[in-house]
C-alpha cells in the first residue's frame, strides 16, 4: 500500500489526467458522428493491443503494449494533438512542449512511479524497442480504420492522396506490425481509386 | 499471425467497439463540462489500476484488471448503461439484455479469442476472483472521484444521501480495495455534510 500522502498524489493525477479526454484529435469515430478525443482514444488503442496481440513481432510483451497506449498521449493536456497531416507544422516546438509537460504530469506522481511511467512514455516515443515500435505501429493503424469506416472523415479536411498517408503510416507500421500494414495498405489506396474515379 | 479471416474479424469487432463511445453515462468529467462516455470511463478505470497497482490486495495480477477494465463495459453498446443510483431497474432483464450483447458482440471475434475475452467478462461481472473484485472496486471508485471534483455531478440529480451512496460502494470497495474505500469513504462523507450545512 502507498502512504496517504502518496495516494493523493495518485488521485490528484488521476484526476488531472481525466483532462486528457477534452483534448480533440482529427480523426472521428467510425460512424463519422464527431471527432474523437484522446482519452477515448487511448482506450480503443490499447483494446486494439489487447485483441491484435497476434499480430505482434516475436518478443513483443503485449502487457507492457497496453500500459503504453494507456499514457501515450498523457502529454496532450499540455501540448495539445498535432495532427498526423498538418503542414508546416515546428517538430522542435512540439517536442519541447511535450518534455515540459511530461515533466509537470508525470511529475504529479509519487518519485518512483513517476520515473517508471516517465520511462515507458519515453520508450514509445523512442519506437526503438519491440514493445514500443508494436505500439507505435498500432497507434498508425486505429486512425485508418475508424476512417475507412467513415468515408475518409480525417483525410478529406487535408487534402491527402495515397501516396502521402501511405508515407507516413508505412515505415512505423512495417517496422512494427508488418501484417497490419498488408490488411490496410491496400485497402487504403482502393479507398482513394474510388475517391479519384 | 491470425489468417486474413480472423484479422477481418478483429477489426470488425474494434470497429464495432467503437460505438462504445457513444454511450452516455451518469458520471460526468472531473471539470464538469459534459457527462462521460463508457468507451473514455473504461481508459480511465484501466489508468486507475494502471496507477493504484499499490492498493490490490496480495495476488491481484494487474495486468488481467486492466485487461478486465478495457472490455468491462463493452456490452452497453447494446444494453446501455444502468446509472448506479437509478431506482427501480429490473436487474433481471439488464442481465438477460448484457448476456445478449455478449453473445452478439464477442461473437464477432475469432471463436477461441471471443471465448477468451467471454471470459474475462464473465469473471469481471462475477466479481469472485481476486482480480475481479478489484476491478469492481475500481469501478465504484472512479465515479466518486471525478464526483468529489466536479461537485456531486452525478449524486445531484439522484437525490442521494451519503448513507445511499455507501451502501452502493462501500460493501463493493472494502471487499476488492479496502484502502480505497478508507480514502474515500470519509470524504464522500464530509462532501453531504457540507451540502447539507
Amino acid at each position: 500500500m502507498a502512504g496517504e500522502a502518496d495516494l493523493d498524489r495518485q488521485i490528484a493525477f488521476l484526476t488531472e489526467a481525466c483532462k486528457l479526454r477534452s483534448v480533440e484529435r482529427a480523426s472521428k469515430l467510425a460512424d463519422g458522428s464527431r471527432q474523437e478525443n484522446s482519452g477515448e482514444h487511448s482506450w480503443h488503442l490499447a483494446l486494439f493491443a489487447l485483441v491484435l496481440e497476434g499480430e505482434a513481432p516475436e518478443g513483443v510483451r503485449i502487457d507492457r503494449v497496453i500500459r503504453m497506449a494507456l499514457i501515450h498521449d498523457l502529454v496532450e493536456i499540455d501540448a495539445g494533438d498535432a495532427p498526423i497531416f498538418e503542414a508546416g507544422l515546428d517538430q522542435a516546438a512540439i517536442e519541447a512542449a511535450e518534455q515540459a509537460a511530461a515533466d509537470r504530469i508525470f511529475g504529479m506522481l509519487p518519485e518512483a512511479q513517476a520515473a517508471e511511467l516517465r520511462a515507458l512514455w519515453e520508450e514509445f516515443e523512442a519506437a526503438e524497442t519491440p514493445d514500443a515500435r508494436f505500439a507505435k505501429a498500432l497507434d498508425r493503424f486505429q486512425p485508418p480504420v475508424l476512417n475507412l469506416a467513415n468515408g475518409g472523415a480525417s483525410w478529406t479536411p487535408f487534402n491527402v492522396d495515397y501516396a502521402r498517408v501511405a508515407a507516413r503510416l508505412q515505415p512505423p507500421m512495417e517496422r512494427g506490425a508488418p501484417s497490419l500494414w498488408r490488411w490496410i495498405g491496400p485497402r487504403i489506396r482502393a479507398f482513394f481509386e474510388r475517391q479519384d474515379s
